[in-house]
């Protein structure tokens, strides 16, 4: 493998082989960066964002954050930071002016350059969901562990989906793979089944290691090429409260020395391990976000972070975690402010405690994903396909979850709200034929096929139309749009020798072992 | 009954009558108000808000307006505007200077006067679904006309919820009683079985005739109470594009005389009755609209309007009507950025183009929602139990959407977005217990209770205790609640002596034959 770093091969769809283009099983939206024009909604003031950004500051200064990996608190005590034990405190002179190197908009590119994506400005992502231990599908009709096959179909959605712009983790734990090459294998099926920018967990060195050389071969570059603008994305999770990891700051440090792309997103959930008012919840994910993206900065000036809010609450009740609540919204739209304050892009989640795909999981993902949208957010994380607060991945919940990113896509339609005199069409109005119907004048067929936006999972038909094709239910229908899909499924092009680099990269290191798992 | 409109007898809940209180089958959020302090989500720029007036004005002054009714003909007419056959045209001037008599807030007040409300402002009112031909529930399994014990049961759940704040049209068409006396049993209905303020239909001048003389018996007012300020309120619509037709209007007018309050909702589906794009369609609605509130401001200055949108778009396959779509909650929002620039209130709807309470019925429900929360709006039609465009009514359906609309109530609640020292709870942070568990602290304990948002309907258990407890979908458990809440309805107080007078003017409105139903 020593030659493979100077070969220069492109992987991505524009090359050598030719683009297959799959059966069209569904009338998608075209590939399209969702721009977010709108002023965000601001429920704290001015006093209320300095009030949330002096708590950050206090909570690093004053408390202080455990940082369990040996390199990191060295990195912070070289800085000036007070170690103690692993206790970091950090002055919010050091935070701030880490913080300002890092940049308000980057990009990754893919082994297909046309899936290349802007972070930050007013951009808007989404991904699939990332992470559930478990799967559930309709035809199943129970939770069982996730398997490889479960984790490459819904590989396969997210590549079909046009409103899926980059892939996360693996969209449901493939648990029949055993942890030492499992990441091997997921990596290569993230690599072949998708042409999209791909997230790395930073579970150990080897592992982000071995991520990072796969995109490299995919994407035909040498090491230099690698690192010259970021070519996937790693996400990490502070331990809340208060606490960083050894393996993912880890992975943090080394994706940051190697220019990939850094999302940091601590799971402050109010009540349980922040508190249980949100505005102490947010200071608190904001003072362990930060610090993380004040070493990338440190390592590397101007290393790609940005950073993510996964601030929610738990039911009191119970102690369970519950998602896309009013609170959850709330704190979605604060971090939003926040992350303005500090130029930080920011990434939040389309969310769900609901067990299946019913009205219960649509109404709080629908809450979590408008919350993204009125809190500026630019990367949607777990966009598509999340049950049961995420310890679920489900293929009718990422379709359906798919029609409502398309409105949000459609929505951001600047054409919509266009206010010139071809929209406000007086001449049209003056001149609607005889019986006042506007369906037939030329202005409305001029303008047939584009106008609106057209489902292709709501059945708009009426009840008795409905009902004589079978009366078949949302989920249902979103059930045979997946098999449709995964039937008619096409891999993206991919060079033959890039595609068998791969094989021989995954079977060289399945051969030495794969990679330690008593991290 | 020559005597009926001397008497003086309160019918509110505090009044004689013990308060009895309903069997608890849920815990809900308490009878209040939502203020909405978000800044408006508002696509159209200055020049936009500018081009749509125009837009209005110019439909006004160059194309007008069929108005069908003589009187309201006569009156355009005596007013300056120029008549010519059933067409009135208005000058902008007119326009803008009865617009500007209008209140930009009001009351009403019903016969409990605990539930007065204010219509305007940063007020957000949420009703029920209002005039569906047809009730569909899960045990039903189908589609039949609408039944007065349907109409009652989803008057019980009116009443019911605390976040249903007025009483709208009737919840489902009771096709069982005859259009010459339905008006009479409904609102007989309405009157004993809430005491929320209500509407009256304007179909006629027996009926809204026989409708205020039944809410003013309901109050226990004289004459001049009922006419001091709104204690009722009708919603019109035009027959688009650009046509007001006779019944409506002579509501309309009789109403703005008693000083009720007054809704004009055209209803400008673009592509079919408006024109194909948006913003055309929106100035043609305010067109429709804005004529009607001329016209009550001229026979009583200060009468008490809001203007309604149910601006939407038609699936230009098929020609079906279309809800909850990114056009219409781009509509929306831009009718509340002209709502504003007139000063008027706005009332905007819950809608949805689904059969059945599912997934696609929650995201068109919520879509069309949170629309209403960042447009602005004041008023929320049709805020619960809407299917198939309107032409459904489902307790399902109306429940699932009061769990929505208590997210909207919770959302508003300035305590969840407060940043004092108690909620930045840095001492909190800094004291956790050793295992970082913010759950047994003092500061968790102390607002334990009330921190977050406790659900009715959501289930938050895990899968496995969700399924230990026979995995009940959330259609399933609205079902079960709608029967629990009906069968330990308890009506709410009301006079004994006026409960007869309200059976008795029904008995001898009944025995003179009713009302024509030729109209």
């Amino acid at each position: 493998m020593a030659d493979a770093g100077t070969r220069r091969r492109r992987g991505g769809g524009r090359a050598g082989a030719v683009t297959r283009r799959g059966h069209a099983v569904i009338e998608q939206m075209p590939w399209s960066i969702p721009i977010n024009n709108d002023r965000p909604t601001e429920p704290l003031t001015e006093d209320g964002v300095q009030a949330i950004h002096e708590g950050a500051m206090r909570i690093l200064e004053e408390i202080g954050i455990a940082i369990y990996n040996d390199e990191a608190r060295a990195i912070f005590k070289e800085a000036g930071c007070i170690v103690d034990g692993d206790n970091v405190r950090m002055g919010r002179e050091f935070i701030m002016e880490m913080v300002a190197l890092s940049p308000s908009e980057w990009t990754i590119t893919p082994r297909n350059p046309d899936r290349k994506v802007t972070i930050g400005g007013k951009n808007m992502l989404f991904t699939n969901v990332s992470s559930p231990p478990n799967y559930w599908d309709l035809e199943l009709g129970r939770k069982i562990p996730g398997r490889r096959e479960h984790c490459q179909n819904l590989l396969k959605l997210s590549q079909y989906f046009n409103c899926i712009h980059v892939i996360g983790g693996y969209p449901v734990e493939p648990v029949d793979l055993h942890p030492s090459i499992r990441h091997l294998d997921v990596i290569f099926d993230k690599l072949t089944l998708t042409d999209k920018a791909i997230h790395g967990y930073s579970l150990g060195k080897e592992r982000i290691e071995d991520i990072m050389e796969m995109v490299r071969i995919a994407g035909g570059l040498t090491q230099e090429e690698f690192e010259e603008t970021p070519r996937m994305f790693t996400n990490i999770n502070s331990t809340s409260p208060l606490k960083h990891d050894i393996p993912m700051l880890d992975g943090w440090m080394r994706c940051a020395r190697r220019n990939q792309g850094l999302i940091v997103t601590p799971f402050t959930l109010a009540g349980a391990m922040a508190p249980v008012t949100m505005a102490g919840a947010v200071a608190q994910s904001l003072a362990e976000g930060l610090c993380a993206v004040a070493l990338a900065q440190y390592i590397r000036p101007g290393a790609a972070c940005m950073i993510g809010t996964f601030t929610s609450n738990v039911d009191m009740k119970s102690g369970a975690p519950a998602f896309g609540t009013p609170e959850y919204m709330r704190a979605t739209q604060m971090t939003g402010q926040l992350a303005r304050f500090y130029g930080l892009p920011m990434r939040a989640s389309g969310v769900c405690a609901a067990n299946v795909p019913d009205a219960q999981a649509t109404w709080e993902t629908s809450n979590s994903l408008w919350s993204a949208v009125n809190s500026g957010t630019n990367f949607v994380y777990h966009a598509a396909g999340w049950l049961e607060g995420g310890l679920i991945a489900s293929p009718e919940k990422f379709v359906m979850d798919c029609e409502i990113l398309q409105h949000i896509q459609k929505y951001f339609d600047p054409a919509i709200t266009a206010t010139g005199p071809d929209e406000i069409a007086l001449d049209a109005i003056r001149d609607g034929d005889a019986e006042g119907n506007f369906f037939g004048i030329a202005h409305t067929q001029e303008r047939y096929s584009t106008a609106f936006y057209q489902p292709f999972l709501s059945d708009w038909r009426n009840f008795e139309g409905w009902e004589l094709d079978g009366a078949v239910w949302t989920h249902e229908r979103a059930h045979r749009i997946f098999k449709e899909i995964i039937e008619n499924f096409e891999a993206p092009a991919l060079d033959i020798a890039i595609h068998e680099e791969l094989s021989d990269f995954v079977a060289r290191r399945k051969a030495e072992g794969g990679v330690p798992t008593d991290y």
